[in-house]
């Protein structure tokens, strides 16, 4: 397979760029927070302000100018999304019925937005991670706007800051050779989460950098690549799509969502496209993290001496003999903790979690329990 | 000085017995659980389902009969403690306008059960300590209320379940040689809260037990031992308790109260009085708890599997590997912990406690950085 050919004018490069922002997810690595009725991307884990998904669209906004942010989200969340995101019109909040993974999410967007508005270039950009608001971030979009003009799929590789076996990795080949985006390369392959021994033999090489499933590429490259992987996906999207903006909608959505195949964009698109030479990578060297467990959390709060981070009301919070940890100060309560090093306390109005730093990645064990309990209403 | 005759006849050992139950203390070092507004003896601390003052007087009522227990407690308290305990005559309830120790509380109860019924033994139980229900409590103390009717203060001392150094302990010497109270022996001392070496040191011996703070005695002895030691404070108890029981009640404690010493009856009679020979102990064979932290609450509660003991309802605390520790579910929320082991949670509807059993004794700088917060409210 080839790139295929850039079918606009590359001298703007963010002209006709849109973004769609995938807004889903459990977030159950950070439950008691994060919860099935308000999940990760509705809070504001860095106290900056601004939800996940706020800050998200901040951030692509000045990209796509107005209008130009699409969010796709599950029908319980609708409302939420549009009372955050009050600058939004209806018509840019797709609602899903339930959760088909995000080559779903992101190809229906990708059909709805060739129906209004023809063959842009659309970029994904997941609305719960945190993202440093510098120029960083602008800076790689372009180019990867650039790059996913000449026909490319074209994801973003974020500089590694160490050896995480948090996150999966793109490895960068040859330079793409795209006028307008000179950093861009091929990517030689997608890898999984590794140990940290694998981690650390990536970042020797030079060619891995951590990858964010931001994927920027034209909205018919990426359904065509959608047709030749999985044809049925394909069918049944534009299908949806053909009707979205017409009273037929609910009737598409009923017969053909709940047939259409769960299936991440990565393993669907990104990983067979890149074998076959179709994907490309630009660098991103600004601050990311997708805020995966509490430990990953505190590195994003404001330090505070040698004490636990604190998401919330600092004043809220007295700590005394308790080096680093992270306390989210979510009731109103005042918090105490004494004598516990890298504790993490999360604290809402219905549940609390006390666990430590190095356990935070196996919260699902406590989701479960609390399953287990008979207390669905927590989750 | 040589022990008072008794006054009484000795053949029936509780005849004319009453008690006395000082209801006071802050219990810091149960914070958040036990605040000024609702102090520890309020509290059901074991899960039995009577706060700690309840179980004091269920224990003492069958001791004394009917109407047999006066609680001296603050009189911010009198209506809490009086609802605890509807069985109580509310004349029953002596109330102090502010705290003025351990003396001045027992030595009131002495007094004014002098003028409304002549020289009984009394024996005062603090409300905040948990004491096995079983019958070794009532047999230490008919043993020790012979030996009171043979004019000496009688103390119990506990058998020590190990060489603790959170209580002080209490030394026995020769035999009282008291008919009736054949386990009575004198007490060649008290000692404070010894480091754990010496501690060891005590119950090698053989002669020592932990001192409970629990005295009993005639109560003319006792004001007569007051008049010696304290006869400042003996004369002003004495004014109070003239009127106590008239109109003239308010003005006595308005005008006498402030000036009374504050002074423990540890330091103002035991002690003195057991230099003179004046003191006996009987060894009180039972369980026995002042709940002095979370450390000590724990071994208070049912085990449940390895997992932290809960306070509580059970059914609203998940852990997962967590071994030992303390789980006070007091807020109605769901109390996760995962990875901790010995950790002591303990959760109100306006302040949360996080740290370990080992830490448990030093709450008290944790109270006091709140206080320094400026949340007087929470305390």
């Amino acid at each position: 397979m080839t790139p295929r050919e850039a079918s606009a004018d590359a001298t703007d490069p963010a002209l006709g760029f849109r973004a769609v922002v995938p807004a889903g997810g459990a977030g159950t690595r950070l439950w008691p927070l994060s919860r099935a009725g308000a999940p990760k991307f509705l809070h504001d884990l860095t106290g900056s302000g601004r939800t996940l998904l706020q800050a998200t669209v901040d951030r692509l906004e000045p990209l796509t100018g107005p209008g130009g942010v699409v969010v796709v989200t599950g029908q319980r969340h609708r409302e939420a999304v549009l009372a955050q995101l009050p600058g939004l019109d209806a018509s840019a909040v797709l609602a899903e019925p339930s959760p088909r993974d995000s080559m779903a999410a992101i190809g229906l967007a990708a059909a709805v937005l060739l129906e209004r508005e023809g063959d842009v270039v659309l970029g994904s950009f997941a609305a719960d991670q945190v993202v440093d608001q510098g120029p960083g971030f602008a800076a790689a979009v372009r180019e990867a706007v650039v790059a996913a003009r000449a026909g490319y799929v074209v994801t973003v590789g974020i500089r590694a800051t160490g050896p995480s076996t948090a996150f999966g990795y793109v490895r960068a080949g040859e330079p793409l050779g795209v006028a307008g985006a000179p950093s861009a390369r091929h990517v030689r392959g997608f890898t999984e989460k590794p140990d940290a021994e694998t981690a650390a033999a990536y970042l020797a090489t030079g060619e891995y950098r951590w990858n964010a499933g931001m994927f920027v590429t034209r909205a018919q490259v990426l359904l065509d690549h959608l047709a030749e992987q999985r044809p049925a996906l394909h069918e049944g999207l534009l299908r949806i799509a053909s009707g979205w903006d017409s009273d037929r909608r609910g009737r598409l959505l009923a017969e053909t969502w709940p047939t259409l195949e769960k299936i991440a964009i990565d393993h669907a698109i990104a990983e067979p496209v890149a074998a076959a030479g179709g994907v490309a990578v630009v660098p991103g060297d600004f601050a990311w993290d997708d805020v995966g467990d509490f430990a990953s959390l505190s590195t994003l709060l404001p330090e505070r001496g040698t004490g636990p981070r604190v998401l919330g009301d600092a004043a809220d919070v007295v700590s005394l003999d308790a080096e680093g940890g992270v306390v989210v100060a979510g009731s109103g309560r005042v918090v105490t903790v004494l004598g516990l090093d890298d504790v993490v306390v999360v604290d809402t109005p219905d549940a609390l979690l006390v666990t430590t730093r190095a356990r935070a990645q196996e919260l699902r064990s406590v989701v479960d329990a609390v399953r287990e309990r008979g207390r669905e209403d927590l989750l």
